[in-house]
């Protein structure tokens, strides 16, 4: 078949490679009808994630269909359609007895793409098959379902779920890529009076009016930290969510709180940032930070199939499986293009 | 009456000053019967609190004796003993009428000693009595209940409530002054499997076993990580509270956490700390910080009562309220001295 | 002035009765600019309630102007325009400070037209009007404002927040009175999948879709728990608000669950109802009771002047305060009248 | 091998039966160590339980030695020393991946001498056994790790987990059978001010206090609600937890509470009781049910070896696996003989 596969730091290579087979009789091999390429992935082309090995098929998101399982596999069966989380999770060691998937201790975790071959390819091998991908609804298409794999639980467990945003509050999102889209999104079920979009790309901040915010600021240009103070009697944000990963967003983000609010880091971190517990050691904040467990993931599909939540609107630009290097030039030149999650289909 | 004054930068002043009267229909006079001294005092006489102004009576924790009440005062009467608590909350702002006592909105907060004359005197004047002191039960005597007024609920509310120590967890305590102390006095009602106190002076380490800590690190002798490791297969703490106040100290709990675990910080921090999210962004954190509220003081009084908690051990040294400068002499000196809190009485 | 007395079981009289005064000085005296009626002031008038004696002015509802103040009021002043709510609340007590007013122990809870005067006159005394009254921004009109008084925030807090209801989930809604159809508008900022709103006159079922039911089942005709099962894969509702008050309609509303699901009861009973615990042991059921506390008002007004919540839609008629006999005569005959709510202004 | 097999109602017979074998890829064969029989045996030998065919070998609590696994099972192995739960759980389904293994929709649930061969025989068939069993730390003893195969998780998850029992509390726990003693043990790790037993046996009070009641009311004798209120300034319990199962002992529980209490129904029902909601519609009550999911039993274990719980005190009778009809005698006569658990061991 063919597959994108990591040679180490550069574009990334679409070639033929053997099929996958079932190793383990928990495995299945699923026929990757729709997958998407995620942010993580172009840091792995990087370089910068030593974890992931020359030679590695990358992607870690997929809707396929069921080609063949395991001999122990038994809540899918061949011919069924299903969605292939980021997080495989073994399903029986502690933390996934306590619905902390992407904590597993049972060799489950960020699998696909990453220690494993992953989904940018024609079939992929999911381990732990039964615990770690989602029959799909009929009225849910490939490319709806596709958007859970990974960003919208991301956003909505780590970012709105983390931060008990309640109705009423003001949220305000920072960075509205794909995963501050999703965790805008997400909020808005929970009805806040405000959520207010922080980035520096006006487009973006097109797209976070799109999911839900109404009031965007665009911090190249405007003090956040005004408009949030204007919105709350001065006060700062009950919710801050920080979906950038770098220290200056994370920085901004517990400055724009109330006393009591609830800071959520979704953003992935290369570097320390400072924390001012010299200002905030009487604040009663709440910061936290979290990898997708993916437990929303039933929950999110019963949201999609009735129409409470679209996530066609992440999707801007469509490919062929065999059109992987343009999706992957499309998908790094986002400032210019304006892409937010691009679909390469069967 | 006597008090001690603020007069700069320096040592306390035990001077003579006017008697204190009732300005506001709410207020309470009270004889001061007992009253301690907060490390929060040293700060303030090393001129590193500068919303605290010369000529102003220093002191935030008192018990004493009711002798006039405003006007609208309902809840207390001439000659009832109460506590003063460390937090005067005006029980009508928003935060007031949540709980956040320590956030009070209308007038309140932190004012005793700070921006009111406070209890290191013969008599104070305390403003929102109604909800501001809470009349003692006969069976709990002044300086058992003394440690109610800054010290134990600081402990109990903003580390251990704050994360959510459970049975059979792992919990770290960093410092074992006498907020660290009231920490692991407070986690031990929750029945963790052990508690691990922290501390640079093995002294404070035996103070810490009295206290309920099972485990005991000189961490200038030993890496508390190696220990928290060993405890617990490897993992980290369950929850780690912070009760020193300076970076490396808040560093070295975050370190010390499993994945999932909750950090409170108690500690009173003069300079930012790094948050290193960079090997943290993954690991499902929570970290907290908070002022006091008080709101557990009617419970722990109750404790008291029935002797589920014994904040006799806190006092370690004994004055007469015109002592002043010993007693701040042997507190200043605590590394020597083995202070933890020294009690001045009538 | 003029007020609506009651003078035993019978017709409500309205009648010439001294003006209040200042009685304490935490209290207020408001000049009623609109009022309403509740169904609680009926059961007042067939003389269900012993605890109301005759003489007593009537009604717990009220938006209006402040006249005058005690001495020791602080948060409100003469000419501001309050919303009075129906729990009194003392502010001091250990449950006020827990935010649990509706069991204030300091001398409040539901007081007006209850046991002292209530608002259904020109004039009403507010107890404890600091942590009794709310003032109403200018961009929340009386008629909005005053649904506040009761019905919302008893909807909210006893229904909604005690049901902890969550995106996706099924609600099922047994009755669509007013307090039905509250709980069917808080229970949709949440964003539940379904709402089913269950009651035997399809007038009320027609009011039920206004207010945010997305489906409807007349319990005179169909049978609910098909309905249901029909919607959630024959399992049962997540969450069941009972809003009726009577036996059948608490056993119905259990009898709906899924297993793990909340019931929370909102109804005023009259008589015991069976739990059939034979069936319901082993079934993680949570069943919750509640008087509403209306720590909820400021949020709710909050979402009021943001336009989240409509509540001009309960007002089904409108009087002038003189024509009081009127608007009982078409609220006691809400079946014929399809009286929601009648307001009357001065 | 010989097992206890129920031939429709009557005593239990002790009889010879074929080996179980595996029959599906996640089954293990346990040879039984140290078995135990509970209440519901009484009940399905009573031909209480008429889901309990004639055949069925019954018991659903062991501890034992790995015989043999299936070809999917990979959490233990042959010689591996393991406590077998009452609740077998497939891990796959909604309610599993959530932690309410009670729930299981995939097939588990209450399986063990129920609806498939149970415990009390030589050897037994465990279903899902990765997900059904629980490795046993050298430290804790067969016969201590018995007691965790049912009762102990039921008293601390459904009694004590459920009530949310806080420091300072008061408990009343009705009944003081084994699952009684149970949520008392259970109860005791959250430092409640009392723990008040209540039980019409003597006998059984007076092993109350061994687990940790600090008061003990014979309501054959004196009127619980009294000693109830006496400890609580007339208000009545925080938490109530029900362990007997009778409509008179729910309806007692629900009486001994103040506003705002819990009431945990641990109890096995078979008949309705009255909920008094006359009474109770404003009194802010959570009345919980459940079936024991055993999410507990890692931590009960963890508990148990750092002697954090002693659950030695539990058996009150020892017998070898041939001796069933003399331990089905004792353990019937419970009243006379004092029994609470009786172990039969290999």
């Amino acid at each position: 078949m063919k597959a994108i596969v990591y040679r180490g730091r550069g574009t990334p290579s679409w070639e033929d490679v053997p099929d996958p087979e079932i190793n383990d009789d928990a495995d299945a091999i699923v026929r990757v009808d729709a997958t998407t390429i995620c942010g993580t992935d172009l840091h792995i082309l990087d370089g910068d994630v030593p974890s992931v090995h020359p030679g590695r098929i990358i992607g870690h998101e997929a809707v396929g269909t069921v080609e063949e399982i395991g001999s122990s596999v038994r809540t899918i069966a061949e011919g069924d359609r299903v969605l292939v989380s980021c997080i495989s999770s073994c399903g029986m060691c502690q933390p996934c007895r306590e619905g902390h998937f992407g904590q597993c201790r049972g060799g489950g975790g960020w699998l696909l793409g990453h220690n494993r071959d992953g989904t940018q390819a024609e079939f992929a091998r999911i381990p732990f098959a039964d615990t770690s991908t989602y029959q799909l609804p009929a009225a849910v298409s490939d490319e709806e379902a596709l958007m859970l794999a990974d960003v919208v639980p991301t956003g909505y467990e780590v970012g709105v779920l983390k931060s008990r945003v309640q109705p009423g509050e003001v949220v305000a999102v920072v960075g509205s890529g794909p995963v501050g889209l999703a965790a805008i999104m997400g909020a808005r079920l929970f009805s806040p009076s405000h959520i207010v979009a922080i980035d520096p790309a006006d487009r973006r901040l097109e797209a976070a009016k799109h999911f839900g915010a109404d009031v965007t600021v665009n911090d190249a240009a405007a003090n956040p930290l005004e408009v949030v103070r204007s919105l709350t009697d001065g006060r700062g944000a009950d919710v801050v969510i920080e979906a950038v990963g770098r220290p200056e967003t994370f920085e901004m983000a517990v400055r724009l709180t109330r006393p009591g609010a609830r800071v959520a880091n979704v953003g992935v971190h290369g570097k320390p940032a400072a924390f001012h517990l010299e200002d905030q050691w009487t604040r009663d904040l709440t910061v936290t930070t979290g990898l997708v467990d993916t437990y929303s993931t039933p929950l999110l599909l019963r949201l999609l199939a009735g129409r409470q939540i679209d996530t066609r609107k992440f999707v801007t630009h469509r490919f062929g499986l065999d059109e992987f290097p343009d999706a992957y030039d499309v998908f790094t030149r986002a400032g210019d293009s304006g892409a937010l999650k691009v679909v390469l289909s069967r």
